[in-house]
């Protein structure tokens, strides 16, 4: 994001450095759902445990940008953009965590189901992941530059994303009525698609974040306060 | 949370006014879960328009408790216990309004479910329903009172919520092996089970940010920390 420089260099290193981390966490977490769809697609239970060991990292960085953004406001005393920056972080940083444990939980699965043949639909479900990394990192890019415009694109892209899910959804419950030995693997898939959703979900959350930090207006529940007639 | 009292009078009616919003957003909340629950449990469709209502004034109140907690931030430059207080409240904000995200998928899908016949298992439903709802009352009061050791049992209680949620897995994908015509009914109850485990886990977080502003040290992932030998 393009903030305003600081007469401090020092504050603008720090500002520098908690954007940076929590574009670092953000790579993780996308390198994550792909290692896990990896896992699921190639059938490589091998890779799967490599998303358990890459999610401690990401736990840790978590942490560390959780903690830097505390230290700024607490030693930054920051204003305006800066504050609206920092508060917006400390948001995200949990959007991209719970991702990560999103790509654990594709992780788990995707040993359980390498146990058994494959049922058809992986195909589409790579799609879908495919979808929710480029909404990941374009809310993120949106973020770093501060870049409302790109925000409101993932928001309107989340609709393809559930357009995709639903068709799954379909698919798979098709499978099911097909043969009976069919529904464990394909409700284990149908949890795959809806932990995609979830984490386009929060893609989602962090474009409106973006929103928010941007313009000072909150897009997160423009109805609530047209409803109430509140400003 | 017994928060050291100030010589500005303002600044701690202030901080009561924000523990006080999030206490009736944290309970706006839980009556959206009971709400929801009671029009799956009763086959009520206009409760669960009712959930769809109540979810807006959780939605503003999220954006008050956002707001409250930036102006605090910005005018107080709060330190210490203040600060972890307030940048807590920022974050624990964001799963209360996800668990009413959580209630309006539930009563979505009551009011989906309610136009076929009824299948067993909605007994069992409401019992996880009832563990949420006391989960995410008692992290709420962990985080009012500043009460690590309630937070614990908060931790603790989630591996029930757990193996209740596997009981109900188990019993729902045994009724559509018995019978694809249960199919469809049972996935949507199966993802209201899905909803309540999610919302147990929004309580467990809740809890795990309480013991962080309490003591100051994070029992979020405790073993990435030793893993990595940082203190």
């Amino acid at each position: 994001m393009p903030l305003k420089k600081h007469t401090d260099k020092s504050y603008d290193m720090e500002l520098d450095e908690l954007r940076s981390k929590l574009l670092t966490l953000g790579g993780k977490v996308e390198a994550e759902i792909a290692l896990s769809m990896r896992a699921l697609a190639e059938r490589d239970s091998k890779l799967a445990e490599q998303v358990l060991s890459a999610d401690q990292e990401v736990n840790l960085l978590e942490l560390e940008v959780d903690e830097g953004c505390r230290r700024l406001l607490a030693l930054r005393q920051p204003a305006a953009s800066d504050l609206r920056f920092i508060t917006t972080a400390l948001k995200i940083v949990v959007d991209l965590e719970r991702i990560g444990d999103l790509a654990v939980n594709i992780a788990e699965r995707a040993i359980d189901l390498n146990q058994s043949p494959a049922l058809r639909p992986v195909h589409d479900l790579t799609r879908l992941a495919q979808l929710c990394q480029s909404q990941l990192r374009k809310a993120l890019d949106a973020f770093v530059d501060g870049d409302a415009a790109k925000a409101e694109e993932v928001i309107k892209d989340d609709d393809l994303l559930d357009a995709l899910y639903h068709n799954l959804f379909s698919e798979l419950l098709a499978l099911m009525m097909e043969d009976p030995r069919n529904i464990r693997r394909a409700n284990s898939l149908l949890f795959v698609a809806k932990h995609l959703e979830r984490l386009g979900d929060h893609a989602t959350n962090v474009a409106e974040m973006v929103i928010y930090m941007v313009r000072g207006t909150d897009v997160r529940h423009p109805h609530s306060r047209e409803n109430t007639g509140q400003a």
